[in-house]
């Protein structure tokens, strides 16, 4: 197999500026809050930043598990839609730098980015332009690669534009008849809720595994209570890995549930937590150990992410989760 | 049925004295701990708390769940070993005021007691003396009266004296020979480990239903995860409650796995939590709801209990738990 997760979704790249106080006021900005910004909007952010240091990261919900995933030594591969633009570039740059292969197609519209504005109190403010990645398109999904591939993973952010929807189906129809299981996280519960309808659809039709926190579970499934979203959900696919913050996970295979325990961390920001335990368990689930191993490598990922600022870890990955990972290797 | 639930363990009266620091020094007392006590030393301390105003109460773990379970609104019965005292009197007295049908017999050990020394900063120092509890023996067993009943419940504080193991056994085969299911609750993490083979033994052969905190799990089984010990046990009984602290419970019912969520509450005292639990779980399995619903009745319970201080709900414990108890009756 070419590659062991075959990741898609929207290629954002993340801006991150340290700025005043003031500068957000002086823009108008809401502080702490994240918005969607439209691409003069975006230009105009961008241009008032020009004189700000900027660090880039190759950032979106599907990129964070991707990128965990080749720092766990499993091969991975990414696609999406960018723009034919400098950020586009140092998009597909990040990627390869973090071992990830990238399958991006890019287009007239600029590439998606995240302006974070950090503030002297640390404070987190994001405005977001999905620009390029709306207009990804069935041509954009490198089929061959998919299929081979052993699993194919994407986010419920995906399902946004009709070009999007038709890619992701695409993507699905190609990964079903080579017989490639599926992981789908849904991403946001007001995806959840938005989408109820075609995410229960695609779960049912589709999916292997689903990734959801607490909220997003309820929120698709209209339930109030965690264990009756998990038995819902369980009857449409055979692999549920539902979140559940600080109380750890719940893992639902074939019938039975498994109960993982999160790591006791103080959180300095939580930023990434999903994705990381999505990269973590998905690891597990390439490498064949156990539900309860590949849980567990889900949340000891979580657990570091959440203890430093943004959703990446950066150095050693598999040092850092030794004593979980143990022997694993894929 | 004459009671729904017949509870056997250690009548214990807490005797509970505001100090000030420089009595707890005075009578050499390690603030903030516990420290077991002879008859001469709670002879002396008692004496010297002569002058402080007490406040008593039918304390115990076992005692305080079936306590819950009488306020709740099931029938509910007690059994131990008092001394001919005051004390023993009180402690009757105190279980029927509020519901429980006491089935005290007494001995010339005193009554057992703790010592509770609450200083002035909320500290809580307790100095327990076990007294008469440990010559509890099979003639204080009113077996007809346990027949009657639908559930025996009993605790691994029990487990203690040889007098107390054949009355505990007493009672254990009188259930089996009349079709009464067994509750149990591991207690504490120091007895579940001391008593590992005749727990796992009592369980196998006895039990129907296990309470057990996380800790007391991983001491009986050896293991180092809430899953995997929730798996060994799930093993030898057909129903397990495992509660994990703030992150909720596990419920293991013939194979199922069922997860309860915590209520979100800021916790001043967890003593009792457990006990609470109990309660609540106990009443729901005697009203017959479901495994969640007898999750959620224990989770509710305990959650009202950890908020105030000390193991025992005072006032409308139905009105207090009314969300989630609904209709149920027993």
């Amino acid at each position: 197999m070419r590659y062991d997760v075959f990741g898609l979704e929207n290629p954002i790249i993340d801006l991150l500026a340290q700025v005043p106080d003031a500068f957000l006021a002086q823009m108008g900005i809401e502080k702490n809050r994240w918005a969607m910004i439209d691409q003069a909007r975006h230009a105009e952010l961008v241009r008032a930043l020009d004189s700000v240091p900027l660090r880039y990261e190759s950032g979106g919900s599907c990129a964070n598990t991707i990128v965990g995933i080749a720092q766990l030594g499993a091969k991975a591969a990414y696609c999406g839609r960018v723009g034919a633009d400098e950020h586009g570039r140092i998009y597909a740059e990040k990627l390869r730098e973090a071992g990830v292969t990238p399958f991006l197609r890019s287009g007239t519209v600029p590439t998606g980015s995240a302006l974070i504005f950090i503030t002297p109190d640390a404070g987190r403010t994001m405005n977001l332009f999905l620009g390029a990645c709306r207009e990804l398109a069935p041509q954009d999904v490198p089929v061959e690669d998919l299929r081979a591939s052993r699993w194919l993973y994407l986010t419920g952010y995906v399902w946004d534009s009709d070009a999007q929807k038709e890619a992701a189906t695409l993507a699905l129809r190609t990964a079903k008849a080579a017989g490639i299981p599926v992981a789908f996280s849904l991403a946001d519960p007001i995806y959840a809720n938005r989408h109820r309808e075609d995410f229960l659809r695609l779960i049912r039709d589709h999916v292997e595994l689903v990734f959801a926190n607490r909220e997003e579970a309820l929120a698709l499934t209209g339930r109030d209570h965690a264990q009756e979203a998990l038995r819902d959900l369980s009857k449409l696919c055979p692999w549920l890995a539902l979140t559940l913050g600080h109380a750890g996970a719940l893992i639902s295979t074939l019938g039975e549930t498994v109960y993982v325990e999160s790591y006791p961390v103080h959180p300095v920001d939580t930023t990434g937590a999903g994705d990381a335990f999505a990269a973590g368990f998905l690891y597990g689930r390439v490498t064949g150990v156990s539900p309860l191993q590949s849980g567990r490598l889900g949340c000891a990922f979580a657990s570091r992410v959440i203890t430093q600022v943004g959703p990446r870890l950066s150095g050693d990955v598999r040092g850092a989760l030794a004593p979980v990972l143990g022997d694993v290797r894929a």
